[in-house]
């Protein structure tokens, strides 16, 4: 594939902020002659068409599929089955059909008890994102240095998956292939539990009665900001993300709870060993991701793209 | 004061990032005639002097305050008592006093509790910071739209309060003065509980056996990367801060373990009207805290007023 529109017709059924870069980056690319976006938000379809980033706009999701080489379904993770179902028969023989959604073991358990055959069924999950949500917001560099996970279904074809991660790795992207079980733990790890903790302690803020909002925000820079940004986050697609990978987040949850007792046990009997071990272990692996180019956020990122 | 080297001499004792950053800031904006720089470890000293960011470097703690119309103590807050007794005797009558512990109530305690007649004591708490540990990574920037909380002791007089105010003034920083108890309960909940969670999820991803680190590596930008910015910070530093706010901290870390408990409990019963609902409260702050000058980390900030 040499980014010279290799394929027809791609189509995108979702265009938030992911589902939007993957359109922008499909045509800064070259993938595909065409690329058809389907939103049921009339008002972010409106946003789509003014941003000029597909070349067709689609009301009628089964309409919008058909002909298509491949289909990414760019919606919360709770719905993509349902979207699934509902295009399938619009999907046409060979096509690559292919998601975006944080969560991989539900997405899997559906297609693996539903007949898709004929069907190149790749589950996936581009690990990238900001704290912002909808199209404006979406930039073709977001997928640049980032992975790209891959849960492919038994019955899609070598070729589907090479082709797959030939897109991806014109956006930018490293894909890795794993099991969608090992997937769902180390995402409740490095994804899913921080956003659940960034949610409750700033929850937590707003709740405390001795404290005014202005003192939070005065003093922010104290360490509190720095999970203001992913508290920020689509609330509904993180509540379909903790619905869909309940029992690896209830795993890590528990032990998260169990680590910190022991922090709290520590600092009532005034162990400042045990504190100050724990947190000398902390420090090296902050390096190690800055080393292997995962440590910018989103837009430092962009502009860091931007300057050179 | 016009910053026209007001003051004769200031000693600054332990020169880590804020000794330094304030050891910078004295020299860059003209504050006083010497800047004496005291610290225990001669590795240290050895880094100050070749950055030359001081007056005079002294090995002796009692000497280096001899004179001074001000003292900066700037030691883990655990040590400070320990300093300000072992200098007692040797503070000029009529100095300041202060240090920048990121606890007061300990603090303030020890000095209630000790006769310091004479010398005006004003602890404070500038709320600023990297991750970032020692004399090389400080910069007099630091405090730029920062704020630094004072809470003075009785017989501090007013022209001390006003001295000091005016160098923070200068410095960047707006002052505000408050009551030791409400300044550790709103530091519990913007800085120690936020740092506390932060090294507990980093250690609990390192202990997981069956997930390995550079899988934790590669998807850290799913959102545990945001953690793993404070969880770098000075150990000593903040083994000393949960050792001395410790009952603050035990109480908003109880209310954080039960609301994170209503949250799993809403995940196993897939409560997802619960969760959505907590999610959405979430997102306000954020604008909020960028609208008020604190949304922006250290270099990010460094790099923008070197801009500018």
């Amino acid at each position: 594939m040499k980014n010279n529109k290799t394929f027809d017709k791609i189509t995108v059924i979702g265009l938030g902020l992911i589902g939007s870069s993957i359109c922008r980056a499909l045509r800064k690319y070259e993938i595909t002659k065409k690329v058809v976006g389907y939103d049921k938000d009339l008002d972010i379809l409106r946003k789509v068409k003014d941003l000029n980033i597909v070349d067709l706009i689609s009301q009628n999701l089964n309409e919008s599929v058909i002909d298509s080489d491949i289909i990414f379904i760019c919606t919360p993770v709770g719905s993509i089955p349902s979207v699934a179902k509902e295009i399938q028969s619009s999907v046409k023989w060979g096509a690559i059909l292919t998601d975006t959604g944080s969560v991989k073991g539900s997405v899997c358990d559906f297609f693996k008890s539903n007949n898709f055959d004929g069907i190149n069924v790749i589950p996936s999950h581009p690990v990238a994102g900001t704290e912002k949500s909808g199209p404006i917001f979406g930039f073709h560099e977001l997928f640049i240095d980032r992975w790209c996970i891959f849960t492919p279904m038994k019955n899609a074809s070598e070729q589907s998956i090479n082709d797959l991660e030939k897109i991806w790795t014109v956006f930018g992207s490293k894909v890795e292939i794993m099991d969608s079980a090992h997937h769902d733990l180390v995402l409740a790890v490095t994804s899913h539990l921080p956003h659940l903790i960034s949610y409750n302690i700033v929850g937590l803020a707003n709740d405390i009665e001795k404290i005014k909002e202005s003192d939070v925000i005065k003093y922010s820079a104290g360490g509190f900001r720095d999970f203001t940004r992913i508290a920020s986050s689509n609330p509904i697609m993180w509540r379909d993300v903790f619905l869909n990978n309940k029992d690896a987040v209830i795993e890590i949850l528990g032990r998260f709870i169990e680590d910190l007792s022991a922090l709290q046990k520590a600092i009532r009997w005034e162990d400042g060993d045990f504190l100050e071990k724990k947190f000398k272990n902390t420090r090296e692996i902050r390096n190690k991701i800055f080393s292997a180019g995962q440590g910018e956020f989103g837009e430092e990122k962009l502009n860091k793209i931007k300057e050179n």
